[in-house]
């Protein structure tokens, strides 16, 4: 069979290798997911199963695929920053693209029962994802602000807006006209004096989102050796250095986050 | 919380518009399914369960998204061919090859359950997708003959190389040792001669792959109704046209395929 | 001097290659000709020498540059048509572009005198150029029918426009306004009614453009030559088959034009 | 006449909008430049006209168009740096590259008669041209070393080459031979020893290549004006601040150009 007499077919395909030395970030949304949280009633404004679902699901996708120096994650997309040096698939767009949606797709429905005990998966959901490079630090850190502060308009809105439903009984078109044309200030006098809710204090998960870091840690195991000259083996502790990815819920708009983990944007992480 | 200071951020996305009136194609391939197969005891050469798994994302992947004509699989790789005039999502790459293996991925885990009775899923599995475009009919067919003809050349070498080694006890290494250097003519033979074994008479579905169209069934059901001037319901009969996904398993690389199925390349399609 | 060390910035430059089996379309515009013509004292609505000289450069980008099939120029612009097929610097789009421009902006300062006798060049002009591909033979020759169309309608407007400067003696403004709204029909009556002037007896140059083309030609020369007995050098005729870029003044909206020269849309041209 | 009928062929153009916060490099070379200096009879290894054409050419480029920050060249080629921050035509690598190329060679035309004064052009040439993009200063920096260092590199071969072709009477390919292999010190040492040439004597400009840099510059002129209360002009000088383009030839490898000129990469410039 004359495989080679088709073979031409290709170099049709395209050479989409990112510009080096940028930030490539990742960024994944659920697809339809107003409608699928509806069909697998998550509480609202915030589920909590579904949110940790989303981090561990990001965990994975850091611990299986290469050099992805922090990820930032809110409702239900969630962002990975690769290295600027990363040589990982030639930076080949699509396969950082791929690998992203389709290992945190398959660690969605994998994952699942764990977090909703109660609640069967109905169907299996989709994710669209795009690439975006940064240049500079500077570029990347807005970026991450960006949604962040994103994570924090919505919150706050989203707070109000069920608050105004499930605790006023509003509708929702009513809570939406309520809400229309009110600044920050006017969301959190709502909060305050009608539900006696002090935004300042509701989690931080909800409020900053979620944000994934690479932090070593010490991990104390026992082992059973039999040492040279005993009879007997012996129990002993052993520590080992593991570097683990860890979810913090912290600003990472202002300077102090990128002063404490000054690692994450070092030139040659 | 200012957010417009960050969204400049936005403008850094590249627009990735697919060329208008070509072909879009996406092939996806699992990630480390050497690896994978091997955990979870694939059958080999070939695994009806995890073929089938296949194919059942495959249909989901044509069933959720817009405008894929057809679609060819084989081993652990799927192509799905967009239509040339689609305009889904503004024919953005992306959108495309995400939404591929998002879809494929989640359904993988989804589906595992209803293929793999005996065999538990061990751990989330990833896929990997590359996009690809062909401005003409004949550039088409001949991707498609290439993937095809690429299965028949892996099929037929697999099915001796798992016979050496399962019947005749060869050892991995002395299999592709014995098979370093012969044509299809001695495979065959070696087959026929050895092992009592027609290439020819092996399943379909092994040596050509998994072709996916769109075909118009009828469906009938029954349904029960009351009629006005009657006391009791009644069954009848009612059948409805629906268009499904069908597996086949032939050869589209010679014409009569395509003559068959003359819709599928059809301009307006 | 250590330029190994630099050289990895050779990495930043992308892959350009231009989609494979697909027509490339190289556009050419003046920079800022509105001033250069005013400057250069062109006759309005068309400079005979500007025009020819434009496609006196055109056909130098022709014969300079390689696998060119087709060009189409009006006004300050100019389209060249690489073949489908072209290898030509591996179908960079930078090469394509690039090449063309900078053949076609020095031929202009060169031949300038050529065509403009008595009309110094005051200053080097710019040109800018862009890449289109079109994947079938019917979406070129839309893209050729969509810039002939555009010649009609701006030849047409314009011969109206500065008839009515010219000879009616309008301010631009208040030949604008007279125009406003006006149809093609409307516009053929002024031109009749007012000036006595049969649009469709204006030179084709003008309402059609030009297109250049690759047409064989007989050349027939004379050459003095030596026969073997005979004393004296004789001269003889010889007629050599050169190809040579021709420029037509002709419809390519319809049919006929493509259905006269199959060979420039031919697969293997 | 429909020209809106052939308009979708519009959407076929691409976006190639070039990533934002990156320095934009356009490098140009000369087309065949060696059979272009052969028959023109460029002085070897270095003709003090054409690298000065080439200077001129290249100051036309920076003040026809925008935001080109620096610029430098050596033999036939010159690359051209546009600023970081330029939002010249949306950014479109296109019109950055067409327009550079264009401007470069139709000026080459334009000013040859002022530098070749004994010798005619004889044919229009052209010029290639390429886009690549600089994320960081430090990438920027060492793209217009590796230029410099090739520069060294090429003049310092040419210097022996040619006083080995022109004073001791070797054919090309027997100075090739006598070269191969050689390091810089051999051929330092070839130059002095056989030719009593100090290279580091050597003209700057041939050794080190031409930066061009903005420079503000003070243009004194005298102006004639008429004072209120005095019934004679008088004559005034006026100082005007002017921002010109200004030829280096010095090393831009190390630190201290940079230093010297910290404007270049300052951010906002």
């Amino acid at each position: 069979m004359a495989k080679s007499k088709f073979e031409y077919v290709r170099d049709f395909e395209a050479d989409d290798t990112c510009l080096p030395n940028c930030w490539i970030v990742v960024r994944l949304d659920g697809r339809n997911f107003h409608r699928f949280s509806e069909q697998h009633e998550f509480k609202k404004p915030n589920d909590d199963r579904a949110l940790h679902l989303m981090t561990k699901c990001a965990q994975t996708v850091m611990q299986e695929l290469e050099d992805i120096a922090i990820a930032y994650g809110q409702s239900d997309e969630y962002s990975f920053v690769f290295k600027k040096k990363s040589r990982w698939f030639k930076r080949r767009a699509s396969k950082f693209m791929t690998h992203v949606v389709s290992q945190f797709a398959s660690s969605y429905v994998f994952y699942w029962k764990d977090y909703f005990k109660d609640q069967q998966l109905l169907y299996p959901p989709g994710f669209d994802g795009r690439i975006v490079l940064y240049p500079s630090n500077q570029n990347l850190k807005d970026y991450l602000s960006w949604r962040q502060a994103d994570c924090h308009i919505n919150n706050l809105y989203n707070t109000v807006f069920w608050m105004l439903v499930q605790r006023s009984g509003l509708t929702p078109v009513q809570a939406q006209d309520r809400l229309q044309g009110t600044l920050a200030g006017d969301k959190n006098e709502i909060l305050f004096s009608e539900f006696n809710i002090n935004y300042n204090n509701e989690p931080l998960m909800y409020r900053k989102g979620t944000v994934l870091i690479w932090q070593k840690t010490n991990e104390v195991t026992t082992k059973k050796i039999k040492l040279p000259k005993e009879a007997e083996e012996k129990e002993v502790e052993v520590t080992r250095i593991r570097t683990k990815v860890v979810p913090l819920h912290c600003d990472i708009i202002g300077d102090q986050f990128w002063e404490e983990y000054p690692e994450i944007l070092a030139e040659d992480s």
